[in-house]
This record gives structure tokens, C-alpha cells and sequence, in this order.
């Protein structure tokens, strides 16, 4: 385990200003953003397929950041992280894990959102010691229905969002209805209110081998989770077209300690950023508890 | 040959403010839009892969229109047109051919860009009498050079280019150096200033049938292109590298009747743009001698 880098405190002001740090880990440069207290366990976001430190809902990370210290962090090869993209979630597991102990915790809490959440399962059954709670949103198990198929889906809704000009984040990540997408376009702006150093988008091989990575998790036998034995949240909006929403409810009836947050309404995989008050305010009771 | 179901006289108002008007072509309607002098032989824009009425950069339909009755057209089944898009340049071809029938016209110049010029190149083989002078731009003749790999770069860059939160047109008609991504952008925004009564963008299934036909063009046996009769001019930038530029040099040693702008320097696919000034005058000059 190496020490970090640089130790900068834990910022208190918002996700929009926090300071983009880096942290060696075996010679690779991690980037990472802190802010929330510097007490307590400390809760590690784990973004989704193609996301940078910037595709975070601020009004997610500061809400929790209000009474949690967060971290977030840029996957290998991915923005501004150095070394190259790997193409399995389980190498994806255990960078982070390399990342959580180049940062001095030996024990975290964790928050995966969609490829995030492939990623949270692996540490939270492989490393029981280091995780302490875990929160998943729009994702499912290994094997689960649908999931091989999210590159495909991914793929087809850029080049659609091309064409038409479109951020492919609204038909991803939310309903095709008025409050859909008036919740979609308000994420986008949220998105875009950070506007000083900013992380580096994603490059094409590393977002090709994450597509690799998740389909190879979609293609896997069913994982046992009753090895997970950390409490887990489970979140999701009813209707979510990328990691279909019956996967939050099987991960929710599979695993041995769960808390299933009923499936938002009107709302698909960014269900969590369309209703950021609620989501917030049960996470943080959960993590708590 | 059906008559036009409405006859305006064609305006004489900048490409951004032309009217989209439509023609039933064997029950199907086409979109166009027609502009400059009501005399001469009219000369009709064959436009690019995914490309709608509105990706005709209108310092170039304006620069021939003040000389030439210009018009525009939407292939079947793309933006406004009905219909669904065919997969075959052959398709295309007859299509355009029918449209340019239905507007009542029995000798046309035909101008065609990339996709376009595949579909100029068969009109002008198949139907010498409706022909009789051609443009051909950033375009290549059957089985030519690379174009099989077209769709696959279309693919690429649009991917790419979601990531980057950035226009594919950028990477893929310019060079990247400093006046390429400057002229790249001066495109976008002359794109852009038509802001009333756009075309529709093109639907995913009509941007598969039209890979599938560059395709299959790219994969043709090499056509005889000494059965093109008419004079042609033939231009591109001299580093394409959607239709590589050498397509361009081999269109202008193969046709019997051929004139080669030289290659605009540091200009890829869009070089016509590019230096539309240049362009407008030499395509003006070459229909009129």
C-alpha cells in the first residue's frame, strides 16, 4: 500500500469547486475529488460506463457530502486517470480497491451507480473487511437480464443522439415523457455548472473496453450473492431501459441484507439524479443506520 | 412521370430562408428546395451520408444559386421525405431520377457530395439524356479505395465524438490543425443560421440503410467509367480521410471528360466548404462552358 501522494484536506465547499486530486497507485496516477467531513467512514462513489468525475450529479455528491466525507474518482485510463482502461469488471475491482488503500481507509463505504454497481458487488464479496455498507443504483447482478446487451444500446443511442442532436444521456438515462424529460435536460445543466477544471472526457479505447467489460459481466454465470454480507441499498427508477429495473429487484430479493428503495416513478436509469432530495436523504439514513 | 403537386417559382431569398417544399414521386413525398434564376438547366445537389436539406453549407448553395437554379432534395425516407430509405446507390439513383422527373425537368446538371457523387456517378451512366454536366465532390467510384471503411469511421467518430462532446463533422471533413478545426467550426456555424423550418434529422434505421449502401459501393467490382459520357468536374481537399483523396485523383483519370480542381491544401472531406469561394466560382465557371 503507498501513501498518497498529496493528503489535502477534505473540502467543505461544492462538488462544483472541489479540487481535482491525484493519488499514485503502483506508479499509475489516480484523480479523485473529496469534500463532506473529514470524520467518519468515508463513502467512495463508483461512476457508471463512460463516466468522468464530471458525469456525478453535483446535488447528489454535495447532498451527501453534507454530512459524509465522499470521494470520487476516475476509473484506470479513464479522464484523467493514467494506465490503460481494463476490459473485466474484477480488474476494474480491484483498482479501486488499490486506489481505497493508496488513500490510507481500511474501511469504506461504497456507492455504485450502473457499471459502478458490477463494480461495488466484486469489492463488497472479495475484500468483507474493507467494506463496510454499500449502496447500488441502476444496475443488477452478474449475468442479469439485459445487461449484455447495454453496449449495444449505449452504441445505437449515441449515433441516434447524433443525428438528432441530442445528448444520448436523455434517452439512457431517462423516460420519454414531459417530467422525463424535463428531469433529463435539468441534469444536463447540473452537469455543465462546474466549468474550471473540469476532468478529461473519456477516449474511445478505454470507453471500448469498458463496452467489453460490461457485456462479459451481462455474459456471466449468476454470481452467489448471498456471499455479500454487507447491508445493501438498493435504488433505481421503475422504468429503466439500460440495466432493465427487475435487476435492482432481484439484487434487492438476492442479497442477504437489503434495503429496496421503491423503484421511482416515471423515471429510468438516472432515476436517482431525477429525484437527487429523496435518493439523498435515504442514503444518508442508510448509511446511518 | 407524376406533375409537381405545387409549382413555386423558384426564390430567389438566401438557401437560409428557401422555402421546403415537397413532390410526389409515385405516391411518396419529397422534400426540396429550390432557389436562384428560373431559367437554364437547373442543377440538382446530391447531398451526403446521414446529410438532410440542411447540411448544405448555404455559402455554397448561395454562391451557385446567384448564377444557377439550384435544388436541394431529401433521398427517400430521410429528414422530410417519405418513404424508406433504400440500401443500394442503384436505389438512390432511380429515386433521384424519379424525383428530378416529377419535377418535370428532362435535362439536369447533377452536383453530388461523397454519397452523393456515388448516386451522380450511376445517374449520369444510366440516363445520358437527363444528364449533362456533372460535379463530383469528396467522393470515389465503385470499389474505390478505402470507401468500404467509410461506415465504420462514421460509427467511430460519432462515438467518439459524443464522448468528446463534439461534432463528428469536425474530425471527419477536417484536417486537425489550427485552420482546419477553424474552418470546421465556421461550417457549424453557417449550418446553424437557418433557424426556421429545418429539415428533419435523419432516423436511425435510414443512417443503417445508407451505411449498408456506401457499403456495398465501397465493396463493388471497380465500375467502367468510361461509359460516362458527360464532362465532369472533380474536387476534393487533399487529405480526405473519410474518401481517401486518391478516389478523387482516380475519378479524374477515368472519366473521359474530366476536369480536377487541384486538391485544396490542409482540407479533408469538406474541403468544397472549406474554400467555398474558390469552389462556387470554378463549379459556376465549368457549368457554364
Amino acid at each position: 500500500m503507498s501513501a498518497p501522494r498529496s493528503s489535502p484536506p477534505p473540502s467543505r465547499s461544492s462538488y462544483e469547486n472541489a479540487p481535482t486530486h491525484s493519488v499514485s497507485v503502483d506508479g499509475v496516477d489516480f484523480v479523485y475529488r473529496q469534500l463532506g467531513p473529514q470524520d467518519g467512514v468515508p463513502l467512495i462513489l463508483l461512476i457508471h460506463l463512460a463516466g468522468t468525475l464530471d458525469d456525478w450529479d453535483p446535488r447528489v455528491v454535495d447532498g451527501l457530502a453534507a454530512r459524509r466525507r465522499v470521494i470520487t474518482f476516475g476509473n484506470r485510463g479513464v479522464g484523467g486517470s493514467g494506465g490503460s482502461t481494463p476490459d473485466t469488471i474484477d480488474a476494474m475491482a480491484h483498482d479501486a480497491v488499490r486506489f481505497i488503500r493508496a488513500l490510507g481507509f481500511d474501511q469504506v463505504d461504497l456507492f455504485g451507480l450502473s457499471m459502478g454497481g458490477f463494480i461495488a458487488q466484486v469489492i463488497a464479496e472479495e475484500e468483507p473487511h474493507l467494506v463496510r455498507r454499500v449502496i447500488l443504483a441502476g444496475t443488477g447482478p452478474a449475468g442479469g437480464h439485459g445487461i449484455d446487451k447495454v453496449p449495444a444500446l449505449a452504441i445505437r443511442a449515441t449515433i441516434k443522439g447524433t443525428l438528432t442532436r441530442q445528448d444520448p444521456k436523455l434517452s439512457l438515462f431517462f423516460t420519454d415523457t414531459a417530467s422525463g424529460r424535463r428531469a433529463g435536460h435539468a441534469l444536463l445543466q447540473r452537469l455543465e455548472e462546474r466549468t474550471d477544471n473540469r476532468d478529461r472526457d473519456i477516449s474511445l479505447p478505454s470507453f471500448r473496453a469498458q463496452l467489453k467489460a460490461v457485456k462479459r459481466w451481462g455474459r456471466r454465470a449468476p454470481s452467489d450473492l448471498s456471499a455479500v454480507r454487507q447491508p445493501v441499498l438498493v435504488a433505481n427508477g421503475e422504468n429503466d431501459r439500460m440495466v432493465p429495473s427487475q435487476n435492482t429487484v432481484d439484487l434487492a430479493a438476492r442479497l442477504p441484507k437489503s434495503e429496496l428503495v421503491p423503484l421511482y416513478p416515471d423515471a429510468g436509469h438516472g432515476g436517482i439524479f431525477q429525484y437527487h432530495e429523496d435518493f439523498v436523504a435515504r442514503a444518508l439514513g442508510f448509511l446511518e443506520s
